[in-house]
């Protein structure tokens, strides 16, 4: 299917789990391989947090990894972990030839930083793209695991045929997991870019101007009819709980009509977040058995 | 001085040698400091180029070196040098306590990547913030060394009061040693970052549009009158050897009396790049020495 953005009437939904189903397919399809080979590819997944929601996302990737053929651990430190359990539990796993990918799960305990921990996660098996040198080769164009969600947002436009080169595309949020690595990824696809946060002067400024939107705020509902051009590409990766269910950072009640295409929450960039942390530890695992 | 982007007539030049002999005078107390204690700071340049205008650059560098305290060697490893000879080499300099600063100069031989190469370099001793993982680093807000020409662009816009939180700076250029960088750098500092480049659709909408407008593309003259906002800051960073001599990516003379300041060249970012990266080697020595 081929996206564009001229007048429109209808919003076209940018569904992301066909693509999650082909990449977890082809995943599954090699790590069968690899399981043949008596090289299965393992995650671990190190958790300091007693959250619910947390634990039960964790679990779903568990699940989904299990489902493809990949051994999923959670390394759960508990939410009284110190600073130093967590490293050295890192650091123990980088050493493990039977570990291929590595996720350092937050919310971490109050006071320590996700960055500075990451930095300890080999960037061979860092599956998340959490260490800030994975983010250092992305940006410089060189070989790593770029943070998965940002990977999602490009790979789920790619696959809706949205062109990308000499497009204006406004990225909301700067986070290091989400906005920044999106910005960085979508230069190195030739769009240009434009990166706005909760202290931009004129944010529905920057977002009308845009042929494709991007939200990774963590703001429900922040971005409605106003902030977005008649036929805009819009890409929703809020997912926020709420007492009305889960909704994105995107009004989509309001915007429909006027965006030319939305992803829905859930089941826009989610789905394909999972998958390819799935496809980067069987990458890892390739790689590792050379 | 305080610069304004409202409406005026005259353009003030943003110069930046005034902050460059700032840094450079603080830089050399401090090497004094620690060269008294028998541990004198040293920047070694590594370069594999027979190009005269680079060996000219590298040997005002050693100058401005010594100008302030500080050691710097010249590893000149030929125009013919392998990659191997150039990795062995940033390899033992990592090792040498002697050696707190090194720059990998560009150009290298055909077909050797700089990022690939600059992957070598300690961290802690990378005081152009070349290896991906300085960048990446930059970009999570942790300690570590930006590269100097993207934090003399952000020092220079501090040095002369332009404000940066919730303004609209539009960054022409996109490479990974000034526009990148100086991009994250910005967002860090809660400014609305667009980044354009050569497939930029609309470069003059773009930059127009701006509060503060930077330019890095290596084009000379790149950006006249129709590209800047009556009062716009205007950053020149680039340096093109033209027939004409030195001469900016910005067009200074059809700017004039609209852009509200610009920067000169020679004599804007440059200096304070050379002053950063002394700068940087000072402080690397500072906490080698703990």
């Amino acid at each position: 299917m081929t996206v564009t953005t001229t007048e429109h009437r209808v919003t076209t939904e940018l569904s992301g789990r066909p693509l999650a189903a082909e990449i977890r397919r082809r995943t599954g399809e090699r790590a069968a391989v690899l399981g043949a080979a008596g090289a299965r590819p393992r995650l671990v997944v190190v958790t300091a947090t007693d959250d619910g929601s947390t634990l039960w996302y964790v679990r779903s990737i568990a699940k989904a990894a299990a489902a493809v053929g990949i051994a999923c651990d959670i390394a759960d430190l508990g939410p009284e972990a110190s600073r130093t359990r967590v490293r050295d539990r890192l650091r123990a796993l980088n050493q493990d030839p039977g570990v291929h990918g590595i996720i350092l799960q937050t919310p971490l305990p109050d006071g320590m930083s996700p960055a500075e921990l990451a930095v300890e996660i080999d960037p061979a098996k860092d599956v998340d793209g959490a260490n800030p040198a994975s983010l250092g080769r992305c940006a410089a164009g060189l070989p790593g695991f770029a943070p998965a969600t940002a990977e999602a947002v490009v790979r789920l436009l790619d696959h809706h045929g949205v062109d990308l080169a000499g497009r204006d595309i406004t990225m909301v949020g700067r986070s290091v997991v989400v906005g920044t690595p999106v910005a960085l990824l979508l230069l190195e696809r030739h769009a240009t870019v434009t990166v706005c946060h909760s202290r931009t002067a004129d944010l529905a400024g920057h977002t009308r101007a845009a042929d494709i939107v991007i939200v990774a705020a963590g703001v429900p509902r922040l971005v409605g009819a106003d902030h977005v051009g008649a036929g805009a590409v819009v890409i929703d990766v809020g997912t926020n709980a709420t007492d009305d269910g889960l909704v994105g950072d995107v009004d989509a009640g309001a915007v429909d009509g006027v965006a030319g295409a939305l992803t829905p929450v859930p089941g826009g960039v989610g789905p394909v977040t999972t998958a390819l942390l799935l496809a980067h530890t069987v990458q890892a695992a390739d790689r590792a058995a050379g």
